[in-house]
């Protein structure tokens, strides 16, 4: 049996009960290190389980998952998901690739940022969809999110953006010359999203928001260091050394949002009084 | 410190280790009985953590926090949530009262329905906003629901109506006597909520979407009786036995879908041919 084990947002021990007990009676197990990362490093979890844990990339899930599923027909095999494991496209390609060899699969889901972002006091049910912000390069700036955000905000609703992680990224000058050497790992902050984001604004001028639209950044969601600091997009640029070290992620406010809300996420606010000035223009009579 | 600590969905093992570590030493355990169930009984929570478990109904969180916060300003007072803590409004009220009263909070973040979905194989980055769907009765018909579907249709997203779940429910005939006399506990199955919105459909005629439209039941996410049904709303109307016991959800796809999800989901269709000739004349070629 294939398991797809959720590993929920922070440290080694955000695994569920009935998750680690797999984890210790498998016969291998293999951990995602690739759509998203714990704030513990695999050695951690190693010394936790009691065991090794065999670390897959993405080259390995996408072109070798037979290696992965090696004997799942008849033993069980752990593949260990940061957050939930159906967060990202790929896990339902290795539970899909699986079934077709007649593997059972059975997942142990967990949390995911796209629930515990309910910490910042934004009801779930406001959410729009979720959009990911991907580093810009000097020739490669995409802007799919824009829409996206432009129809959450259409009908009023939160947007959860998510902040790229750069992990194993090949180095392009390298692999040009044959050599596989990778970059060192990269995670945005709430600081770049949000001036990706301004920019995109800037360059089409559909005013889906502005400079002073709220939002909301958060840094490590779900650990006992999780922080979140509100404001506008313009405030939260220059807002990182509040919020800390990564993961991080943005919410920009919809304008549904209830009284509850607001006053749950003004605590967070920077500054409170331009906080309540916007709102009370903007937000409130909506 | 209050400690707001998820359950997970299913049984008294999706609780996290890190949960189970802050059950054992707190002061006070509160169990919030109203706003979701687990599959398993107080009783066998109670067995697992080796302590009592204090049962919270709506009346109690909503009318007397004081007494589940007392002392927390310098003891260890857990309050337990099915699925994540913040998946329901009330718990983000207990915790903004907390924090009136400087009592320090923290989550214990964990498996949300709003996330596991994604076990029926579409992508929880093509959801929108999340409905719930309550019990009709002949005189109360709440149709917001429908509002907000018909938003998510429009942008091409798939929306999760979560089924009503009815635990002490105060008999209106005993409590116009006076008498708290409660309702036995009521679960609506996907037959009752696909039914609901095409009756809804019916009297509105915005055509948000027919009885051909695709849909998915999904019955006790999360567990190791998981089960996923997929077909038209009106044979969903029909299939509750396909589908078993409670918690039931429903999925309505959006035009949005992506060929790999068409894909995985198509494995629980109940007539794959029809969901084929469907998908190839409505949804393909969006």
């Amino acid at each position: 049996m294939l398991h797809l084990v959720g590993l929920g947002l922070s440290d080694e021990t955000d695994i569920t009960v009935k998750g680690l007990d797999i984890v210790k009676r498998a016969e291998r197990v293999y951990l995602d290190a690739y759509t998203s990362i714990l704030l513990v490093d695999q050695s951690v979890l190693e010394q936790y389980y009691g065991r090794p844990v065999i670390l897959a990339d993405r080259e390995m899930v996408e072109s070798n998952s037979d290696e992965i599923l090696r004997g799942a027909q008849h033993k069980d095999i752990v593949f260990l998901v940061v957050g939930d494991p159906f967060g990202a496209t790929t896990h339902s390609d290795l539970a899909l690739r699986a079934k077709q060899q007649s593997i059972e699969v059975r997942s142990v889901p967990n949390a995911s940022i796209l629930s515990a972002i309910g910490a910042c006091g934004l009801q779930l049910y406001n959410f729009g969809q979720t959009v990911s912000m991907v580093f810009f390069t000097d020739t490669w700036k995409p802007s799919s999110f824009y829409h996206r955000i432009k129809e959450n905000v259409s009908i009023g609703l939160h947007t959860l953006v998510l902040a790229d992680i750069q992990v194993k990224e090949p180095n392009l000058e390298n692999l040009a010359r044959g050599r596989k050497i990778y970059e060192p790992p990269r995670y945005m902050t709430v600081g770049q999203c949000a001036s990706q984001m301004l920019q995109v604004e800037q360059e089409r001028k559909e005013a889906v928001y502005t400079a002073k639209s709220l939002a909301i950044g958060a840094a490590r969601v779900g650990s006992k260091t999780e922080k979140f600091v509100a404001g506008t997009l313009q405030q939260l640029c220059s807002l990182d050394s509040e919020l800390g070290p990564p993961l991080h992620s943005l919410v920009l406010l919809g304008r549904r949002i209830h009284v509850l809300e607001h006053d749950f996420a003004r605590q967070f606010a920077i500054d409170q009084s331009e906080w309540d000035a916007i709102w009370k223009a903007d937000y409130a009579k909506q």
